[in-house]
C-alpha cells in the first residue's frame, strides 16, 4: 500500500498530513478561491470519514526528507455494468508547487493506476477542468484518453 | 427516498430488479458489447455488495402498471477539498427503448439531482461519451455544464 524510492514516498495520509495537503489543495490557480487552510477543523472532520471508508484512499507523497511532494485520492466504484465491475477514480490531484516538472506528478500518478489494477480495477477515470490544458497533456502522456464530456451541476 | 407519480415509481433497486436493469444497460449501443443478461449471477453478487454500501444508491424506475422504465447509480463520494464537500456521481443512466422522449428520463435525473442536493452534495458529476450527442443536449438541457474533459485509461 506504500510505495518508496530513493527520493519519494507515497503512502496513505494520516490525520498529521493534512495541513500540508490542505495547503497544497489550496496552491492552485482554481483552489486558492475554495479552500480555508487557516481553519482545519472541517477538513479533519472530512478526514475522519475518508479513513473510515476502505474505497476511498486519500494518498499523501513526501519527499525521502519529509517535504511534501503531492497528493491525491483514489476511489473505488462498485458498479452494475460490465458484469459487476469496479471502476476505479482519482480526484484531486495536486503536485506541491516546488516539485511540478521533476516527473514525481507521474510517479504518483502511476502508483495510483497500478494500485486501481491490483484491486482489480478495470477502468481509472478522472475530469479536468477544460481550463487546465497543461494537465491535459499531462494525463494523455501516462496513457488516459480523453473520450468522455465531464459534466458538473453546482447545487 | 422513493418518489411516485401516476405515471413513474422511483425507488432504490432490489435484487429482484437486478435482471431487468441488466436488460436495459445491455439495451445500449455501447452496452450491447459489454452486458451478458443471459448470465445474471455475476450482476446479483454485485448488487449485494451495492445494497451494503451507503454512499451508493441504485435506483430503479418503473412505470404505474409495473414495466422498467430506466436506472441509474447515484453515489456520494466524500472529499477532503471544499472544506470536506461531498459530491455526488450519476452513472450508468439508462432509459428503457420503449420509454425514450416521454419525458420519464428529466423525471429520473431531476429526482437524482434533488436527492443529492437533499443528502448535502455542492455538486452532481457525470460523464458521458463523446459519441452520445444526444445524451448531451439532455444533460445540458438539466442544467448541466461540459465544464471539464473526461479521461479514462482501460486496465
Amino acid at each position: 500500500m506504500s510505495y518508496q524510492t530513493e527520493r519519494l514516498v507515497i503512502r496513505p495520509a494520516t490525520a498529521e498530513d493534512v495541513p500540508a495537503i490542505v495547503a497544497m489543495l489550496a496552491d492552485d490557480t482554481l483552489g486558492a478561491r475554495r479552500e480555508t487552510p487557516h481553519d482545519i477543523a472541517p477538513y479533519l472532520a472530512a478526514f475522519e470519514s475518508i479513513a473510515a471508508n476502505p474505497d476511498t484512499l486519500l494518498v499523501y507523497a513526501e519527499t525521502a526528507d519529509g517535504k511534501p511532494a503531492g497528493t491525491l485520492q483514489l476511489m473505488f466504484l462498485q458498479g452494475l455494468g460490465r458484469h459487476g465491475a469496479t471502476r476505479a477514480q482519482i480526484e484531486s490531484v495536486r503536485i506541491h508547487s516546488g516539485m511540478r516538472g521533476t516527473g514525481l506528478g507521474t510517479e504518483l500518478m502511476k502508483w495510483a493506476v497500478e494500485t486501481a489494477r491490483e484491486r482489480g480495477a478495470f477502468l481509472v477515470q478522472l475530469t479536468s477542468d477544460a481550463s487546465r490544458t497543461e494537465a491535459h497533456r499531462f494525463y494523455e502522456r501516462l496513457g488516459f484518453v480523453h473520450s468522455h464530456a465531464g459534466y458538473k451541476l453546482h447545487l
